[in-house]
């Protein structure tokens, strides 16, 4: 058996998130599909991280085992000619035989995209948090900086799927405002970590946007973190505003 | 009576076109069945031109007239907020009484819009023209300076819709390569006339794409001007990665 490690880029909106349920649109779903009308294996493959309904991705990583002959670039193409349109393999490399995309990733990273205009933008509709109040992007970032660092995130965890272990490493967390061509303000929030909680990206943004709106004070998001209650947070920013980026791994020899 | 000019933003992919059309969602019926909403008026709005099935845009021109005591920024947003997520008002003012967005038009406005790599981006789905062969945009956009100022277009000119008066004025088309934040290759191209012949843009794009490929020289898209036959020009470049970005009127006294 072979191992291969895919990058997968998918928007989200049409999904009911990457893991795979019975009678339901998944990622992970219509990957398995495409493998077996490439291979004719029914197979399980591992994302590095489950996403939710309407979460987007431009790398996503997954790892599955094959006894296919085929090379990872014909793979590649053999796969994306078999998948909707909305999900496109964008990277495939044979890994070691034990590489697996959940325990292996040493991180991960994610974007958290808003629009914040007076009036929503068609093409940005499942694609960013729309936000009318003017966010506050420099007092944002100050914020952010008070979160780097090795924390107890309980705080920014949604219960449901509780982590024994609620420390994490934020490698970066930075708040910025940008125009694009078509000249939308967008608000992008980047954050990397050595891993993340239940929905912790969704739960910082939220929570910086209320010091962006001028409710909270610049020293609010950290502040909260010694009490390790989700409560003392702000609300979850909606899913459609979120990309994963990239998962990161050890370097191979 | 008074007499409103609005600006109209819409995700083309799920209307069958601008142009009203019974039992078809249409981008004209959208706007004309919020305008019933919020007035109770059933009435008809001119848009500055048709666009076809899955055609965007960014600044679609469209006027009315009605019996309305509101302000047309209150229209804007009772408008807004009964119409659907795809379709946005994003400027409303009262003009004089006779104008008309179709008639007192001199001018439009195009982007269009190619994604040109080796594997389709799920974001630019509906959005932009994936196009696999890299293009030479240098080339594209040199043959693109022999088709400014005042022509006869009828060989860009797709049957079906044809004018008597085939000569426009090309005031700008230019074709540049961009890559945006996410290090996507994009091609766009801009063009803005006084007016334009059915599927002009187009057409346009489809021949100026066969420049690009290397299939044909730079002085081939001026060259089959005088021939006045569309058999001559590339093919039609699809509707999905066409945007209007605007129309312009004489400035108000």
């Amino acid at each position: 058996m072979r191992c291969f490690h895919l990058t997968v880029a998918y928007d989200g909106t049409a999904f009911f998130g990457w893991q795979w349920q019975p009678d339901r649109r998944t990622v992970q779903g219509a990957i398995e599909e495409a493998i077996y009308r490439v291979t004719g294996e029914r197979l399980r493959i591992v994302g590095s991280g489950r996403t939710d309904t309407g979460v987007h991705a431009h790398g996503q990583a997954a790892s599955f085992r094959s006894a296919t002959d085929l090379e990872a670039h014909v793979l590649l193409r053999a796969l994306n000619a078999n998948l909707p349109a909305d999900v496109r393999i964008v990277a495939s490399r044979e890994a070691a035989a034990d590489f697996c995309a959940l325990r292996q990733s040493t991180g991960k990273r994610y974007r958290y995209l808003i629009h914040n205009a007076e009036i929503p933008d068609v093409f940005l509709q499942n694609r960013a948090w729309f936000v009318y109040d003017p966010l506050d992007v420099e007092a944002m970032n100050a914020a952010a900086q008070g979160l780097h660092g090795r924390h107890d995130f309980k705080s920014y965890e949604t219960s449901g799927s509780p982590r024994v272990d609620t420390c994490r490493t934020l490698r970066d967390l930075t708040v910025r405002r940008s125009v694009d061509e078509d000249a939308r303000s967008l608000v992008s929030i980047e954050v990397e970590a050595d891993g993340f909680l239940y929905n912790m990206v969704r739960n910082l943004v939220g929570t910086l946007v209320e010091v962006g709106r001028g409710k909270r004070p610049i020293e609010w998001p950290a502040e909260i973190l010694p009490a390790r209650d989700r409560r003392l947070a702000g609300p979850t920013a909606p899913a459609h505003g979120l990309y994963m980026l990239r998962a990161f791994f050890p370097p191979t020899p």
